[in-house]
């Protein structure tokens, strides 16, 4: 019997891809619907430029009205000094910061190179931690980028060295725009378990862009990850694939890992109605499988 | 570098599951896509009572008008003598057979108890063989059962045991209503194979309802089958579950074997432009990953 823990990040990465934004109070009600459900870590907001990203300019109120309790811990998204002066403020128990793997993709999406982003990453990790906060780093396009295509994993390897010199408690590998299979995940898990130490967790990002997103999820515990990012219903999207789906939705992770003897400490019918709730908010039909065929047996 | 032999079920399985029913010229052109694809292996007709199944009572017709030449194999699946009749006048390659696991479900699908329905396979197979034909059988709800819940392994095992007396080519374990996981195929491909000979091929029929058709997928090649069964554009459905998705779609097995290192024989970009053809013949959006996200690298 093993076990994984799984990452809700539907009220950041999910709801900052919808086109429809939902009013804070909707947020945070999918925030008590993850809870219920068992979801013990949750990436409820993003405290990037209002500016930019319209969706998630309400973090201090939804971090206001979520409910807290010490078994639940909430991470921020933080992408400079000025989200960490908010983040701190909202009193978070977590920040995750993002260093995209490719330069391109890294001026587009932060304004900095990937090295210039490591080293802002360094100084937000320690200043996190000084406060007494949970520190994750996120390495995005650690799998394949939209502009320059293939990320060698030479390139990684250089990426997660400079993440493992800012000291964050955990490192995800990213696959922002879901190009990943199983094969490269195992592989790229394995780069990161050789250069990190045993007392660093790992975690994994996936995207079903291209329906590879439960293959790869099993990779992954199967290589020993610790950590799962996913999404109530598959809510968002990809930003470079207008038509596609988004992170992989939690309820089919879930029902994957029930019928594989993996714990995952969440449960399926809860995450379920979770999902039709939240795709009446989106008005869309959500890509999550379980939603719409239901759970086996019935 | 291994390989694995991908037989295109989208004329026969993803059809029969689809409201709209396509006239016989677009099912040929589907065949003929199919074969420009590197498809060397096409389910193209079923020869059911045209009463139950009316969107295949133009077997004779498909089977007269699609290209014929040395390297493809067309299979038609066959429920009785008098379909046998019907496969061996349209001269197909291959007849499939179906046994129904539980007892509940093949009395609905076949009118004959899981034991009445392998008495009938044998027949059949035999009769086939004679008439120079590849046989096949097909093991339906191999992994769970919509009117009988769990399929105990037990239960498997016994069924196993009377299709190899059977005598068939090859046999396929069926995941008739989507509900398989990756350890199931691992178990239930070993089970099989401690029954069949080295001289039996081996065929996973899986659909992609709970979105484990691709781990299932890679978790087979793992587990060395021969054959997977896969539909173009993932066209078809599950006729009990209304709103789910069909067969794994064609495609997204390509892409993911494409950049595991695993050889198919089949064209991605050739069956994504196939998948939107199909598409748009059908008339709704159809679940491949791949039509709607494009490949990677572009």
């Amino acid at each position: 019997m093993s076990a994984v823990e799984i990452c809700e990040v539907s009220p950041r990465d999910g709801l900052q891809n919808e086109s429809v934004v939902l009013e804070t109070a909707s947020k945070v009600t999918l925030v008590e619907r993850a809870v219920a459900a068992g979801a013990r870590r949750i990436e409820a907001v993003s405290f990037a430029n209002p500016r930019r990203v319209p969706q998630m300019a309400d973090a201090e109120a939804v971090m206001a009205a979520v409910p807290r309790t010490d078994d639940v811990s909430y991470s921020g998204l933080v992408m400079n000094r000025r989200g960490l002066d908010r983040a701190l403020a909202a009193a978070v128990d977590e920040v995750n910061v993002v260093v995209v793997a490719t330069d391109t993709f890294c001026l587009r999406n932060q304004g900095a190179t990937t090295a210039e982003a490591c080293a802002a990453a360094a100084e937000i990790v320690a200043e996190a931690r000084a406060a007494g906060l949970a520190t994750s780093v996120t390495i995005g396009a650690a799998f394949g980028c939209p502009f320059e295509g293939e990320v060698p994993t030479t390139r990684l390897d250089e990426v997660v060295a400079r993440v493992i010199d800012a000291g964050p408690d955990e490192i995800a590998l990213a696959d922002t725009i879901g190009v990943a299979v199983p094969a490269a995940v195992t592989e790229r898990l394995g780069l990161l378990d050789r250069r990190a130490g045993p007392g660093t967790l790992r975690r994994l990002h996936l995207h079903d862009t291209r329906n590879t997103g439960v293959a790869n999820a099993v990779a992954g515990v199967a290589a020993g990850v610790d950590v799962l990012d996913a999404s109530i219903g598959g809510v968002g999207g990809c930003p470079f694939a207008p038509n596609a789906t988004g992170n992989v939705a939690t309820e089919d992770l879930v029902y994957v890992f029930d019928r594989s003897g993996v714990t995952t400490g969440l449960d399926l019918a809860t995450l379920i109605d979770a999902a039709g709730w939240l795709e009446g908010r989106i008005g869309r039909r959500l890509p999550s499988a379980l939603l719409h065929a239901g759970p086996f047996p019935p």
